[in-house]
């Protein structure tokens, strides 16, 4: 297999080397206090990527990821850039910047060790974890429909001039591997026997299925192309439910690694796909889930809402005749935004789907239905959610609102 | 007016200076034959752009293509970078790859002079004067269709891997202010009274239905969107009927300093908007005109109908793992090709309309319309022609074939 190049002077760091080299990081020792033979160092590595680590000190604590040169969750057998944390750290600026307090915040950065230092979010929790747990939060729709729009629009081409855009075409062109693993891994290994696919035992027959339907393959095909070929907006590229940590009143999004220059809707298909998955899981549960589903189902519409409303607002034109001078009252400025509202929503919706089967049919599963201890459930669970990603990819341009999506979702559901 | 920085060493040449600049070029002392002393260079610059010139020997003559720090038809008013002769360089190489035999052969290059020397296309003419001329070439759409789609689909997702084609992506990202100049005068500049926009008189009525006309100006911005966000393929960017060389049995494609990538349908519906541009202006013309007008309609659907067979050829499933592997039978890769192409086309009269309505209520007339004298009838030929392309760009995804699309060209010319 293919290794990639370290920068001069990379090495793995342990947890007992952290203080020495935070000592020397401009801003990190103010936030610790008292001097590095204090504070404490512990890995708390829980993604598949990287290496983690929290580092106390008496005044506060941080958090300190490591790109490792290979996959953590698989192994040296799977050699994976550490450039991607250049790429995570360009992001997080960037997406700081369009969207205030909704990632955590920056604290130190050594490009040389792939090693960037943030501020550590302890009291919040993962979202999927929450959604397992049966938790609920009131701004959750809010807050990641706002982050969304913010994010996106404000790097697209609806706020951005040529020039400045391209230079984020640029400065992300080169986490190339990332986006080739997200094809194979989101849109092409599912849909056949691919070597690291695993499946619930009793979801063969479905398995099967899907991989010899060729409308199916087509519809995912053609969002794999659309996910190639659209240098839309700076996406954060792999916004699922593990990637928001959050807290009553507070929702951060983290590991931007995955960004580049793509479509808008993958990050929001994304989210909403993996609320479905959640959904979808509850029955498999402890404890009565009626109302918590419907929570989940909620809060998909709500989050789409609240991209839309923000989206009207952010992409009207400007000053840089990013759209075509309206004449007063002649329509133009809303026909065009419902048209791209329009376009991404399908997009949208066919995003969710591949997003879903993904996690059921190819190599990553969730903790959605991986904690659902019998197997029947499981696969049962999961099976509600492949037929309903499976209408969504091929139904995408059919659908034209939340209501009708999360219809289907509660039909399916519920067996009909 | 923002200029351009000129490369160190960089001076517009004369006619007398470029036989002695020529000798030292690697290839082009035997094409000419003798010594610079037997050499005679006449200019003969005849688009908006760039100086150009003929080199003559007793072997054999060259062109000579200079791009000038600002653009030649308008003067040192409009400064435009140098640098477009190098993504023309680049284009040339990349496209002359992929379709052999259809530009003119590349023979020498100083990247210092933004200077390009070319095989010089003597025995053939500009196919728009051929068209105002009522000359007809059998293999034309043919020909061009061939052009597309092995320029298209092989500098695309659909052939190059993803590390292949994000090198190409950032080889191109530097034209961004011939981009922005395309969006300003083809997409922004003619549905308001921009400054340097030209209307025959007796156009002023349409043009103002067309400047407060909110559902077509949104769907022009759509199609700019789609202009600046698709990074599909290597594109020309400026591929209209000024842009094709012809004579009996050979096609060949010049001037690609616009491109960059993106979107298919650019190149595509340039071509064909311009073809029902010169529909439209038949019976301006001196001469019975109508067969001519209706072959002009043949070689718009014929260029279709040949490109879309090549792509089905070139986009099929590859080693590369482009496409989702299809199990035997399952129509897979069929499907998504369907697809793939009913969006192409779609777009693809979205991107005719606008370079139609460009060319009448813009900046930059043609001569499909300049040279008919009578301005009445050349007024009316125009008003024919903008009613199609608003047609085109309103109805681009209910317009299925190339059938309905010379049927409604027919329809409009006959008054109907």
């Amino acid at each position: 297999m293919q290794s990639y190049p370290v920068p001069p002077g990379y090495a793995r760091m342990g947890a007992a080397a952290l203080p020495r080299l935070l000592a020397d990081l401009p801003g990190v020792p103010e936030r610790l206090g008292g001097g590095p033979d204090r504070w404490s160092a512990g890995e708390i590595s829980d993604g598949n990527m990287n290496a983690v680590f929290r580092v106390r000190g008496p005044a506060g604590s941080v958090v300190v990821k490591q790109a490792l040169p290979y996959i953590r969750s698989i192994g040296e057998s799977w050699p994976f850039p550490v450039s991607r944390a250049t790429f995570e750290h360009r992001a997080m600026i960037e997406h700081g910047t369009h969207a205030p307090g909704q990632l955590p915040e920056l604290i130190g950065w050594r490009e040389d060790l792939a090693l960037i230092v943030m501020e550590d979010l302890s009291e919040h929790v993962v979202l999927r974890h929450a959604l397992v747990a049966g938790r609920r939060f009131p701004r959750l729709a809010q807050d990641l429909g706002r982050y969304l729009a913010r994010t996106l629009v404000l790097t697209s081409d609806h706020a951005m001039t040529t020039s400045r855009k391209t230079r984020l075409v640029e400065a992300f062109a080169g986490n190339a591997v990332l986006c080739q693993t997200t094809q194979d891994v989101v849109f092409t290994g599912p849909y056949w026997n691919a070597p690291l696919n695993r499946l619930t035992p009793g979801q063969e027959a479905l398995a099967a299925e899907f991989r010899s339907d060729g409308a199916l393959k087509a519809a995912a095909t053609e969002m794999k192309h659309i996910f190639r070929s659209r240098a839309e907006a700076l996406i954060h590229g792999d916004l699922h439910t593990g990637s928001v940590m959050v807290r009553r009143g507070d929702t951060r999004v983290i590991d931007p690694e995955w960004a580049f220059m793509g479509p808008m809707a993958f990050d929001i298909g994304a989210l909403i796909g993996n609320l479905l998955l959640a959904h979808a899981s509850q029955p498999g549960h402890a404890g009565e889930r009626t109302d918590h589903a419907e929570w989940i189902l909620e809060t998909a519409a709500g989050l789409w809402a609240a991209f839309a409303r923000e989206f009207r607002t952010l992409a009207r034109p400007d000053a840089d005749g990013t759209l075509i001078p309206e004449v007063a009252g002649d329509g133009t400025a809303d026909a065009f935004i419902d048209a791209r509202l329009r376009d991404i929503f399908a997009e949208t919706l066919g995003f969710a789907g591949a997003k879903m089967i993904r996690r059921i049919l190819g190599i990553s599963h969730v903790e959605d239905f991986e904690m659902i201890a019998d197997v029947p459930t499981r696969a049962a669970c999961e099976a509600v959610a492949l037929r309903t990603a499976r209408r969504l990819l091929l139904e995408r341009r059919s659908l034209t609102s939340m209501a009708e999506v999360t219809a289907l979702a509660r039909a399916m559901s519920a067996g009909e």
